[in-house]
């Protein structure tokens, strides 16, 4: 194989699987290439993809050592997304009635899911995750991309417990958007304790399913590291929860006059 | 730029965007280079992806033409993914009470939800399709990844009518598992009268929820061009649906012996 298809494959193989370490003798096996020339392939990779702001290579040396690719947004794509969403979400036909806002479309949106996910996987990639946790429903494309892109599991909180989850560990809280008491179950073999989590919604109001999602992973004996939301909701300016990472701000929605604040 | 770069950036913005058409002049503009050499750049990206079985590239032609990336997956790959699943599968510890099988581990990892998602992206690339369409909960994550791959949106039928989702279609369905008629429904705003349909689902007994889906895309004059279901159990013989694509096959579950019969 030539350098130009050994460096495309390479490109493909490790954005294909990111956060996943692969050994230098891994390439070396595929192309039947030395580990020097296999060196300056990943050198002229990780230049490329840096050069282009299409994610990074990063290599670790020793025993253990080898080389991944890291889910990375330049500030031009996060702020194009971002600004993509808020106009999408200012369109006065998304309120529905009761004030709530239409967001499944854009919830369920590749294009979206993947960018949202990026800046998600960036941000909490440092914090030593074992999982990344959500409760269904609307917030379970996000929830995965950023596990995919963090190369950990995807744990599903439940609202009600189902046959094939086994025993189950539930949890009640309060849910502002219902106004009124709801239960969350999680299977018991679902995380083990002692381990870390990173917790990704699509909304949050007053903060109450995300304290339930704390709740009951600390029921688990799982520490949460870092908690991300799309976008929060400006009201009530007194969370249930303080640490929170929200993509996009919602202010005032006037059923009436068809506005929506939203906001970086 | 230098071919070895350009030719890793394409691998990596097509194989990032799959199913989704760039112009020959998008990456003329990118790389600042004539036709002719971005021709050639795209030739040897295709060849290499299809060397080493990483996917393949299309090109086509005229004013609306250009060039994009098809999730493939080789018959190698394929069988391996499969025969790791039914291995996992047959782990007795996974019966639950009632026979259930405990699967959420494996329908949330997503190692096996991109491999499961190219396999049925492959399978329906063809169909036309313009969206990619699943019931709550865990059909999720592969009904999105699947959606991704196929560049369409996908659309989720909710099992309680949410406030966020405005007005919506619902029908009843009798659900084998539950052993009782239950209720799906679906936002009028998310999806469009004559447009088409693929259905994905993790597991599929006698068919009731699928028939269901069928059902309620039916109330939207969305017509169904593919049926996939990772787990199709043997038991009933009779299903409620006759055309579905399954890629294991669920055969006797024995709760005592902690015996599972699962296979292709």
């Amino acid at each position: 194989m030539k350098r130009t298809e050994r460096v495309g494959a390479i490109v493909r193989i490790l954005s294909q699987n990111p956060n996943q370490t692969f050994s230098l003798k891994y390439f070396c096996d595929l192309f039947h290439a030395a580990k020097s020339t296999v060196s300056e392939d990943i050198s002229i990779a990780k230049k490329l993809l840096s050069k282009m702001e299409l994610g990074a290579i990063e290599t670790t040396a020793g025993a253990k050592g080898g080389v991944k690719f890291v889910p990375t947004v330049s500030k031009k794509r996060e702020d194009e997304l971002l600004d993509y969403l808020c106009e999408k979400l200012s369109d006065g036909s998304r309120i529905m009635r009761g004030g709530f806002l239409y967001t499944s479309d854009l919830m369920f949106n590749p294009k979206i899911v993947n960018g949202v996910a990026e800046i998600f996987a960036a941000k909490f990639i440092d914090r030593g995750a074992d999982y990344v946790v959500t409760i269904e429903t609307k917030g379970i494309p996000i929830a995965f991309m950023t596990a995919h892109m963090l190369n950990l599991p995807l744990v599903v909180v439940r609202r009600e417990s189902k046959v094939s989850e086994g025993s189950t560990v539930s949890i009640n809280y309060f849910s502002g958007s219902s106004e009124r008491i709801q239960k969350m179950s999680l299977a018991k073999r679902a995380v083990e304790a002692g381990k870390k989590a990173i917790v990704i919604d699509d909304f949050m109001r007053a903060g109450g399913s995300i304290k339930g999602l704390w709740e009951i992973l600390e029921e688990f004996d799982v520490e949460v590291v870092g908690t991300g939301v799309v976008i929060a909701s400006v009201e009530p300016k007194k969370k249930k929860i303080n640490d929170y990472y929200p993509l996009l701000l919602l202010g005032n929605v006037d059923e009436d006059a068809k506005i929506i604040q939203i906001f970086r």
